[in-house]
């Protein structure tokens, strides 16, 4: 239900672009709450005609303390289902604490989507899973190098991170599951693809990690299931991090995705 | 550095006891958050001079939102350093957000540990243990039924969660690094035993779940380690959740604690 939604707000806006709102103070000289909350409102109406998806990592917001955790708060509303938001929450707990989680992301909070952790299995993913209109993205492969210590470590026959993906599938009953990607190897990618069936994914590692958008787009694509291209720094930090250069670096990434698409 | 503020404390008040403060206002009755907080900081008061650790599981507190989130302020200002507390957040994300995750927890809400979950490897654990005055508790064997899914499956020659158990290790060069290791069965918890060294173990499982409160102090005391038993349920809705029923149940676990230490 949820990755149909998704795939028709990417569809309608030709785009596969998330926004990653990783908004830290200390990087953009903001030094007041009020002053980065009114960013975050400027920087979604400069580029959210263009942009389907917005990713919010929220311990850049969790550090901030109450006003942060207001400002988390308010961002569902300044998008107000113009695009899809995700949660970059990654949790994952036994099946009770997953059901508060759940409920504080997608009720108290409002967001359309999270991303889960896998490591404690089925049960700590699936009360998630049961918003049917909000989506769930499962770690799979991720992009840094601590993906070595155990998701690319062999499990039986395949890599951890292909059991992951393989799980997520036969999860996937309300067709609301997609998983993490990060944008690395190819052959990792094509791996993965051919245990994801038609979940979409979202991808990070493209831009400033030096994944590939093409790769990404390409493989992402195939089994017509939708990749979000997710890109933080690369536009939120663009040129001196102003409004306009923001702008500029949307309309870049989006020229980009649609020659590609 | 952390570990033996721990074991200190353990000591001090003769006792191995962990309250899970999963305040749960619909099971409780408790109507109002105002309330919540009061019966909180009694229950506290009611068991303080007995218990030496006490677990506060976020999603609990999360899903209710500011109010929810202005409770977890509180609680480390009334345990006011007369026992440890853990956050049971089970975070884990890359470098740059777990370091906000630390600092969220540590600094922003002044919790003395957290709970993470290993998926993502070395790198997403390390900015957690670079606070030396503060614990780490990584997930390796939890007690929920997904514990299979994954942590129990052999990653060559062994389960994953003696690999976790085993990257836990090299990286406690501070000495704040434990483990989550669910009551769960005796031979489990002697393999993780030969994979962790002096890691103290937060120990879910006893209680509600069926765990052993015996084999898990005897097995967990072994190298010299201070093994931490979480209850949460059986003290916080004892009898019909009264001071007085916390009060008696607690006095219970700590005597039936005290004869097997």
């Amino acid at each position: 239900m949820f990755n149909k939604q998704l795939a028709e707000v990417c569809d309608k806006k030709n785009n596969r672009l998330c926004i990653g709102l990783d908004v830290d103070n200390r990087k953009l000289e903001i030094n007041t709450i009020s002053y980065m909350d009114g960013f975050i409102k400027e920087l979604i109406e400069a580029t959210i005609d263009l942009c389907p998806v917005y990713k919010i990592n929220l311990a850049f917001y969790e550090r901030l303390g109450k006003a942060g955790y207001d400002i988390l708060g308010k961002i569902p509303e300044y998008i107000d289902n113009r695009s899809i938001t995700i949660a970059d929450a990654k949790r994952g707990d036994i099946g009770n604490s997953s059901k508060y989680y759940a409920e504080a992301i997608f009720k108290t909070l409002n967001y359309d989507a999270i991303t889960v952790s896998p490591y404690m299995g089925e049960d700590s993913i699936q009360p998630f899973c049961e918003y049917n209109d909000k989506g769930v993205f499962i770690l799979c492969l991720t992009s840094n190098s601590g993906s070595s210590n155990f998701q690319n470590k062999k499990l039986g026959d395949k890599e951890l991170y292909l059991h992951v993906s393989e799980l997520a599938v036969t999860m996937n009953v309300n067709n609301n599951i997609g998983l993490v990607v990060g944008a690395t190897q190819n052959n990792q990618m094509e791996f993965i693809k051919n245990y994801s069936a038609d979940l979409p994914w979202l991808i990070p590692g493209v831009g400033f990690q030096g994944g590939s958008l093409e790769d990404s787009i390409i493989i992402g694509s195939k089994n017509s299931s939708t990749p979000i291209i997710n890109i933080s720094r690369g536009i939120i930090y663009a040129g001196n991090g102003t409004i306009d250069n923001i702008r500029i670096a949307t309309e870049d990434y989006t020229k980009k995705i649609r020659n590609i698409l």
